[in-house]
């Protein structure tokens, strides 16, 4: 087959504009050749177990899945029975951005919450956590948060554990979406474990798509209850990869060396970098925090479209003009570098 | 990360045991780096659609999804309304061995009919076509047929156009559940085109992993009102990939050179040498017309258990001993002489 | 059985605390006795079905079923394909108060707009109304609209026009939830069918059990293709009463001698003097227009729980001490002056 | 409204064709007038629960529903998670009935087992209770029998324990589809409780409707487990009577003075009454044990046409020419008399 595309394009578009990382693409080739038993009874994913283990503590289970959807239905799904409601914020890509899969596939009522910054508090949950009983509401039993959010903000452990704590307190669990986790806990300098299961998580959708990987989503679970019943979900909600080995040893590659970090560090990197550029220049509003990898700006109006040319990046808010610029783990200063140069060139 | 299996193993469990062919991951390879669009607006996904309109014919689109699952309840969702009903076989792997997906993840209820040897005729057809307007029955709109079948057998053109006529005549659409029609296609010598399109079949879930792909599925359709829904259903199904360009690069390597024929004409004249083998054999029972990639045999008894520990294979039906052997794109001639030489020696 | 219950009680609590009109239980006991076929091919859902062509014109059809969720689940169902989405008011009872049955049970996508009345405008629909196209939005394919509103509040036939023309032209149909049609209808003085039909709705639930049947409520279409697949949908939804010619008759009840509109006009005729009443209470406020047979009033805080006590109704807004009065088919002026003379004796 | 049919009109087509036991339209009078708490917070429901637990046991609950179907899938969703499938026959109603609404609405899987006479054994039981733990197969976690059972036969108390003791064997619980259970307590002199709590029975679908109910079935569950999450389920099914008082009052009259009992005793006698009967009849042949209120024959295929003209009846096996009789609680001695000797002047 022949090579399509420029491999040195960038974008600043979405972090799965970009390609697989060299290394997983590397360990593919290593888990190759020859005969193993497939669903998963395989060696790659026999050590992925062990090295989860390491990572997250002992009792730990990932369960590797295949979209980052098929990850929060299946999770959302063993972490509540048939009747049980998600709180969730308004902005949650759970909400927005899957297709409906989490009611249509999942059956799972999302009972919403407006965020200022995409980030809950206790306060904020409070405000669907009731109608325990109530036959006519679907019972909150869980709630999922995004960590990093969908804002690019963080949560910090002491907040996620306020979060966990009230949740817990009203009977309830909590999944924590984390296509982007590993962004946060390079941007917090604390292991992946201080922003789960140590911040009182119960089941996480672990990401591997976004940091690098070709195709590579999971469940992380901490517990027996919040496990229930997943590998069969997983089969129903049509995520069993046959040849497991490929999507075990890409996980392998994301944990071994800390690749997981090393990509992430980079992306916030440079995100910081951008933002920091950004904010000094005329006109030009950081909406953000610049927490992760991710900025959220408002352009002035004429700069948007001839910027976008060069550099494609989505639109957030058509209607203040505001935008959000991804970095991933292959942006280098370069490309942060030229946007700026740009989008000053444009400004005069 | 370290390689953990040895590449010479080889079984006669499943076709998925194998990994991938080498010119799969070299495409993957040269898919990568650099930035493309996600979901699919990638210069792969679009170089495979005019591949694809060169296999099937113009009009033809292949839309690539994640699992066999989840193709075959994505075609058969954009198939028939919600009160469709689908009408298989009782051996179909849709109604026995995808977790009850199609009826719980896909809302579609099946109706079953015993075949003799995993195909469908008209007149089984007719078994369970009835009853359209009667409000207490769900309403029979499409029948899915499996091409090789999972007993290893394969309809002809002209069996499939007696199916697709009859079914037409009825009011209903035609799947074919193709996760190993490129051994189907092998074994009858005709091109893919013959088996769906010409033979009067409306959607086809068309296997990749089986054939010698990483991970990848998809749906051929051949008309708008086939295809109705599908993108929206593939996203709400979780079958959608964000970094398409690998799977699509996967399908481009299949259809070069011909490779998915490559693959598939090895794999069944391996099944054609092992079967013709066992068949001299005193006290072994070919239960199955071998016409692609697998053997189905009834062994003598004392020899099943010592036999599987060397060559690894499933039982079929314990209660008469009936195993099936699977050979795979990567299966010798050295491997199947050496299974029906330890064979012969264990019966001494 | 004996009487366990005061039949002189009377509450504000809801329309669904009154008991059925003698006028319906009398039609139960004229169609009792004998045998008839069952499941609607029963005389007295035969002469329905001609009630409603003169009712709401030629082609117009009334499928009966057994809940409000039933029917809305079903006409949505019917309205849209798997892939459709539903935009309604953040207050709609589809939305709040079914249990989760539309997402859940129907596999609907409900996309919501907050209204500041209860009331759609074509304004308050296009902030949902787009991405048809995008794979990964649910397809706003519908439209639903609750009249009388949730909040007391009642559409003009050129309100409603207004909506069905901006939908439509949108390439969205537009549904109808009328448990409490008959209210509207009743204060507009106009037809059903003006507030319909006419109006452009294409699918309506109109409610019984609210307008004085003991249990009854139906799905009222003018088009085969708002009706498509509705009868599978109704048994597969569970909606299909065996002895069908109860619910039909009650329903012949409720259009014979227009006794819904004469029930209609008696609960909204104490709303209106209820509010008109309250208003000119000293600390009093009324929230919402009184346009149907619900009082909305912030009633000062300390006279909230003596009230209740004698006259049972439900609060809205903690927050704001609003609660809701609800007047049925059979309060009569003497329970309305009787809670605005003690509501004055509490104010002193 | 006028009476539209005939009242002395009498069928052999369904126990469903018959109208309502007078006791019960009486009951639904009493129950009328004033205001009383909807959803079940009535007098009358409260009341039914006393009752209930005076016929089937301290902890027995029964919680009314509106159809069958909707009592069969509010009761299995209790009883299983969403991994769970349900093993039953293949002739069961809830597998062939139903309009798929087992699977569609409820999300279950369901496991069927050929059975000679629609009743299983534990040997039956057992070609399904396989599989747990395997990651593909739907967990089978509950069976479902049908008390009389589609064939009109009657399982004996020893028979259910012998059924219900494997099931639970295998960590699998009980549920009976009581339409007729009343039928089958009747014919075997033996009280509710025998056939389902005392039986080992988990939860059962209890029917009203073929009793003499004008509409009204229900879950009856003997433990809390098996009642979890039930008042949800039937909410987001679409199951919950608003005016909860009228579905109550009914089974308060069913269960009051024996109704039920006297109901079914007649249904029964005059089915075995038109059995033996036929059974002197030359060129008939009675193909089912007559147990209940159903009579399989096969009659001459000349006299099938003229003989249902008078009596209507329902086919059911036409390559054989079986047709079911049914009883109801309002046929009489002559109606039985009548088709006999109608018949014997057909054969001549």
């Amino acid at each position: 087959m022949t090579r399509l595309h420029d491999p040195a394009a960038h974008t600043f578009a979405s972090d799965n504009y970009a390609g697989a990382h060299p290394e997983v693409l590397q360990a593919m080739i290593e888990a190759n050749g020859g005969h193993v038993a497939s669903y998963g009874a395989d060696p790659y994913t026999r050590r992925l177990g062990e090295v989860v283990a390491e990572v997250f503590g002992e009792g730990a289970s990932l369960d590797p899945v295949l979209t980052g959807t098929g990850a929060n239905v299946a999770a959302l799904q063993a972490l509540v029975p048939r009747w049980g409601a998600v709180i969730c914020a308004t902005t949650a890509h759970v909400y927005t951005d899957e297709g409906g899969a989490p009611e249509r596939l999942g059956g799972i009522k999302l009972l919403t919450v407006p965020t200022p910054d995409g980030k809950f508090t206790p306060e904020l949950i409070d405000r669907q956590a009731y109608g325990w009983g109530d036959q006519q509401r679907p019972q909150p039993l869980a709630v999922t948060i995004t960590q990093s959010t969908e804002l690019g903000t963080v949560y910090t452990p002491d907040e996620l554990r306020a979060i966990t704590d009230r949740s817990h307190a009203h009977g309830m669990t909590v999944h924590l979406d984390g296509a982007r986790l590993a962004n946060a806990a390079a941007s917090l300098g604390v292991p992946l474990r201080a922003l789960t299961r140590d911040a009182g998580v119960d089941s996480v959708s672990l990401g591997g798509t976004k940091n690098g990987l070709v195709l590579g989503e999971s469940v992380v679970t901490f517990s027996e209850e919040a496990r229930a019943g997943l590998v069969f979900l997983r089969k129903m909600d049509a995520q069993l990869a046959s040849k497991m080995r490929f999507t075990s040893a890409q996980f392998l590659a994301m944990f071994e060396d800390d690749l997981w970090l090393r990509s992430a560090t980079r992306a916030n990197a440079m995100a910081t970098r951008l933002g920091a550029a950004l904010a000094s220049l005329p006109g030009v509003t950081i909406t953000q925090a610049v927490e992760a990898n991710a900025v959220f700006v408002v352009l002035p109006i004429e700069a948007v479209e001839p910027l976008r040319a060069a550099h494609h990046f989505y639109d957030w808010n058509r209607a203040t003009g505001e935008v959000r610029l991804m970095c991933s783990f292959d942006t280098t200063e370069e490309h942060v570098d030229r946007l700026v140069a740009d989008l000053r060139a444009l400004l005069g």
